[in-house]
């Protein structure tokens, strides 16, 4: 490459996910050839982004705001407290379901190797909140990883100690998957956990 | 997504290309998660070469200078001029072959219904390098689409209005492709142009 700049534009670019030397080299020279006006669109928002996101006071979630808009919002039912390791994982459940309860992100997962421990995930904070008597339900959705597992039976034990109720998700055969293709793990656990059918359809 | 300024970035991250609605919010969340630095770092970055990037007076390819350093080199065989349609092909040829000679860069291809006419792809400053007497031999590196034959068409005769010698790329079945998946355009010249073979290996 003939221009240094093109390189550390090349390289920089690699700081997105999923995006290796021949990727970065491409979206370099379709910004430069095609798109000069939406790359600097893009460079002024990612400063502003970079600077502006910080995490919401009361749900650690991203937020512009010291307080959320989802937390501030007085549609929401404040009986229920969803807790997700991610942003991305509250995004994914915004989207799917009709869950219109309060959420709390851990940012992580309970890791002591990683030095993430209860007082990184904020624990403190939401057992400030677990212990005001507004939560009713606590819904427990971390990864089913042996790390969220564990952070699971963490926060299952935090509700007990405030008198809130615990839930999870429930494991299983995916909708729309295939039993020959599923592993053997969530395949036992869904054998393990079998329902009762009734004729009417209803579990 | 209750952070406008994310909606925002994820809406800026799509001017990359082959990069949607899903991929674009898995990299914002992963800049604001873990890669703030980086992501200012890319802000920078892209704002100077979005800027201070611009073409070669001489060759047309990307250059932070009036001439490219490509252009400026001593060790280049200026009797060679390789034609190529846009700064990423001349980087393919650049890294995959050993050619020391100059190149100059159309930026494009004859494509009369996109406005895209000799005067866009520079070719008055082509004549004028072609009229010069210092290009013996004009490697037309142009892809090979309906345009880019056009445009190779083009390049041939000005060449010879200026008695310069015009070559092109070989056409043929690829190195380390199977017959049975080659296109039949390719399969079908590939035939036709087909070499003597000699005892020895060599054509």
């Amino acid at each position: 490459m003939s221009t240094p700049l093109l390189e550390q534009l090349v390289e920089a670019l690699r700081v997105l996910p999923g995006v290796g030397a021949k990727t970065a080299q491409r979206m370099a020279l379709h910004l430069l050839e095609r798109q000069r006006e939406g790359g600097r669109r893009l460079s002024r928002v990612l400063a502003e982004a970079m600077d502006r996101i910080g995490n919401c006071a009361q749900c650690r979630s991203f937020s512009e705001t010291e307080v959320c808009p989802t937390c501030r919002s007085t549609q929401r039912d404040r009986s229920l407290l969803c807790v997700v390791e991610t942003p991305a994982d509250q995004q994914a459940i915004e989207t799917a379901t009709g869950f219109r309860g309060l959420y709390f992100v851990l940012l992580g997962r309970l890791s002591p190797l990683d030095g993430l421990g209860p007082r990184e995930l904020g624990l403190d904070l939401l057992e400030k909140r677990l212990s005001g008597g507004e939560v009713a339900e606590l819904i427990v959705a971390t990864n089913p990883t042996v790390e969220g597992e564990a952070t699971a039976h963490w926060l299952a034990q935090l509700a007990q100690r405030h008198g809130v109720r615990a839930t999870r998700l429930a494991h299983g055969v995916p909708l729309g998957g295939e039993l020959e293709y599923l592993d053997r793990g969530t395949l036992a656990h869904a054998f393990g956990q079998r329902l009762s059918l009734h004729a009417n359809g209803a579990p």
